[in-house]
């Protein structure tokens, strides 16, 4: 599996300076449930549908007042685009992390991860393994 | 793998009549990405983290009001307790949905499905298989 393929490439980002408002057109308009925040192209967070719903919607802010850097989750974890992908999975599953960024080793955003494609891959993955073990044992048993 | 045990059980649900305010406090004091909406205790749609971002953030509504009447998803599928989990998972994956309501015979919502828990315990469950075929067969090729 390459991580690269099931992630979103290229990412899709807003600047640091941009307000909620923006970072939801860039939302709606890509389809994508979180958006990284960067700033001279360096991830300094990401903002998700949640983060919206929680700090903008529900604590009765204006999406078009608030700027991203107030509301986005600034501690974010992040990958390499050669990080395992069994290491990888188990951050998102341990952090309970919808989405996970890719980064080059200075920080520029390559993709994003979305535990969601990366399970269904998963799944995938798992059913061929067990398939061509299956159909291998089958055919020693047949042969033999 | 039974349905129920990997469902948000008791479901969130709201009335028909709540405002979208309502159902953003609901998502966020249970942690749940969406809830169900009902009327009488029986479904009649859905509404979503991203049903929020869409339809009320990005077109510009103020949540408080905003009936999730007028936003809600009111096409949902759903299942009953006894769906075999792979069709289940099956009517996620080609829908694209990432919540899927499990209901009885009179349309009342027993709990709701998230995509992610479903196809995080589907991998565990692949994983589990994949370690037992493997033992069996090195079992007996061992012994016999």
């Amino acid at each position: 599996m390459n991580l690269m393929k099931i992630a979103h490439v290229p990412p899709v980002v807003v600047e640091v300076s941009a307000s909620v408002a923006d970072a939801v057109n860039a939302m709606v308009s890509n389809k994508v449930g979180a958006v990284a925040v960067v700033e001279n192209d360096v991830l300094r967070g990401i903002i998700s549908e949640r983060d919206v719903v929680k700090k903008v919607v529900h604590a009765g802010r204006a999406a078009s007042q608030t700027r991203v850097a107030d509301v986005m989750t600034t501690e974010v974890e992040s990958i390499v685009e050669d990080t395992p992908p069994s290491e990888a999975l188990q951050i998102m599953i341990d952090g309970y992390f919808r989405h996970l960024p890719i980064v080059d080793g200075k920080g520029k955003v390559l993709g994003i991860l979305s535990i969601r494609n990366f399970l269904q891959n998963r799944v995938e993955e798992l059913e061929d393994s067990i398939n061509s073990i299956t159909s291998y044992y089958a055919a020693d048993g047949a042969g033999g």
